[in-house]
């Protein structure tokens, strides 16, 4: 079965009965936007994943608290700028507080109101500064498609672009929109929940049916993606569903209706985790490796994420070189198991594809075509094991100049 | 106990009995002197530690398989500019031209030459060039102070200082003279055998108690550094014997003498380890990090390895920063379980020490003071977990443009 699904232009708004609002109350020295807020009006079951560092920030233990214990939300409360993490208690307390004040300001519950940090770790939260931005958003909330682009912008810390995409599909004869921000360019690594993403439905759907959906797809797209290595204190991807869509309820983690909302809740997380790679800190290019023949998934997994996360291969992309052996040498140092001497490795890219290792040495490739293959800014690295029909992909980017100069100077 | 040692200026030709050359022919492009050769006027026995990368260089398995059979050798061949890995079927057929081009020139069985590589990955090496540089070498063998010198400056790649120390230590009434050099700038990762390093002594040392000797001291110095997280496909270390120090053989890897030329052996690669983590690719600082209190040995070693291999911590060290929440996060990422409200970080160097974190969040301490410390080129975290009596240290370096730079052009 391949769900048929429409993208459109949109983000969280895209789906029925969701709003969204953003402010700029200075957290962040530039005067950027800073802050957002996401608004439901109907109840929404909600999922979400997140990090698996033993270092939480606070609004991580808020979020998997409400998320474990109700399933249910109405709101989320974003900022940028200050994590909240490494915080001790006055953090803990600063989450209470700030999921009071949004719940006074929209009447609800303190405890359908969610909560994400990204930013600096070990500053505590300018709690005047959030109550005055929750206020503001609160009495500026809109569904239109502005809206929504504003809030994926506050939520932006060293990206350079906005992160939102949206779809449609149908859903038991009714049309389900999912719609979706998220914001990730550096601390980011596969062994994690995720990074901060936010994604909405109109779906009715059952809170551990789409627990389990969004578990699947976290695993498939935001868990193999990797910048630099480093698993974020802050990680949280949450996914809100409001059933104003009209369809049948979502009861079973199985059946064709399951697999159809599962297999579009992939193509969105998909699309926000590439996006990100490719927006890695200082990247120029998106490093896709897809591994296939491999005997088992995990054979396909592990491969693929050593690949995208050795410097040697990411400082060989941002020289453009194809330096084939550093590739070789990521596999052999992943932990998993394979026989070097039956290897394939293909690069490609927008300017062609081109074998250079068969049955794991060199062949006689012409380094000028893989030089402009490598200059595109989506490469893939397909690498055949030969062993049998499992596969997997993992995003990265390439490492520049630019990483180091945006994480040297990033606290000053 | 605790050895008393007294170091030495000298390096492999230091201990009695080893003879060490150099040659220039052309392997590297820039005319360097590309190859060196160590040899012993009595037999030796000889200790190794290897790559743990499935993907081995052809002289690795040549050196395991003699290493692991007759733990014997009188000679080994060095070459840099070519690894001499992914070469297959005739990468491993030079290996044994070599071994017996070697052995015809010193007159010694092929079976007790050691080989090692370095270099690019995937090239075959140059048999012509390497028959020559052989001979030449052969020729010119000396125990001189320069020949150490010109062995290990053969050996370097992108290092920017040759590697080499000495030292001399008392054993059973006999003088012992322990010698080594080693290279390693890039593709340097904890999790490996160790990076080329070759260390010589005139003790007498049964194989197995020499191989025991070895593998304890290779997992607290060369295993514990880091520069790029990248496992090399030829990490090699070799320890030869050959027992004209005139003490009496150590046969059990236990005792008073065992302790005495283990503790001394930990000296010598310790030194040479810190020296290679201080001289990583592009490196301005010796990054160190120690684990104190810390309740058992793995979660002392987990914790200490994570914080210096993490990307952002090294930028934040390269750019001076006392971005502790970093080190916080890559403590919380390391898979070791902790209490991060526990924790203490002190930063130190040689413009003093900084009490950082206290309990797990943030000392009122200077800003200014911090980056006074963290401007030096040793800096050392230090990490108390309070839990137990467990230590552990490991050593990287900063992360620069100039990594970004030296791997981005590296084949060009």
């Amino acid at each position: 079965m391949s769900v048929s699904v429409q993208w459109i232009d949109g983000g969280v708004t895209a789906p029925k009965g969701y709003k969204a609002g953003a402010a700029s109350v200075g957290i962040k020295t530039e005067g950027r936007p800073d802050m957002a807020m996401l608004v439901s009006e109907a109840a929404c079951a909600v999922a979400g994943t997140f990090t698996r560092n033993l270092v939480k920030a606070a609004p991580v233990v808020w979020d998997s608290r409400i998320v474990h214990e109700s399933g249910a939300a109405k709101a989320c409360v974003m900022n940028s700028g200050v994590a909240n993490a490494c915080t001790g208690e006055e953090g803990a307390a600063l989450c209470r507080s700030c999921a009071q004040a949004a719940g006074e300001a929209l009447r609800i519950d303190p405890d359908s109101v969610l909560l994400a940090s990204t930013g600096v770790i070990g500053r505590q939260l300018p709690m005047d500064k959030m109550r005055r931005g929750i206020g503001e958003m609160a009495g500026s909330l809109s569904d239109s498609r502005e809206a929504a682009a504003h809030a994926a912008e506050a939520i932006m810390t060293t990206d350079t672009v906005k992160k939102e995409f949206a779809l449609t599909f149908e859903l038991g004869g009714k049309t389900v929109t999912l719609g979706g921000m998220s914001k990730g360019s550096g601390m980011i690594h596969p062994n994690m929940g995720t990074m901060l993403a936010f994604l909405t439905t109109d779906a009715a759907v059952e809170k551990d049916v789409l627990q389990a959906a969004l578990t699947k797809c976290v695993g498939e797209s935001f868990n193999m993606i990797s910048v630099d290595g480093d698993t974020s204190t802050n990680d949280t991807c949450l996914l809100f569903a409001n059933g104003l869509a009209g369809n049948a309820k979502l009861c079973e983690a199985a059946g064709a209706d399951f697999e159809t909302f599962t297999e579009a809740l992939m193509l969105l997380t998909k699309a926000l985790a590439r996006r990100m790679a490719w927006d890695g800190e200082g990247a120029h290019a998106l490093l896709e490796a897809t591994v296939e023949g491999a005997s088992s998934k995990e054979q396909a997994v592990t491969i693929a994420k050593s690949v995208i996360t050795s410097s040697l291969v990411k400082t060989a992309v941002a020289g453009h070189d194809a330096n084939w052996g550093r590739i070789l040498c990521a596999m052999g140092y992943s932990g998993a198991v394979f026989e070097p001497e039956k290897v394939d490795l293909t690069l490609a890219s927008r300017a062609g594809s081109l074998l250079i290792v068969s049955g794991g040495v060199a062949t006689d490739y012409s380094e000028e075509t893989a030089t402009k293959i490598l200059s595109e800014d989506e490469i893939t690295v397909r690498i055949d094991l030969k062993e049998g029909s499992e596969t997997a992909t993992a995003w990265g980017c390439d490492l520049t100049h630019e990483y180091i100069s945006i994480n040297a100077d990033y606290r000053s």
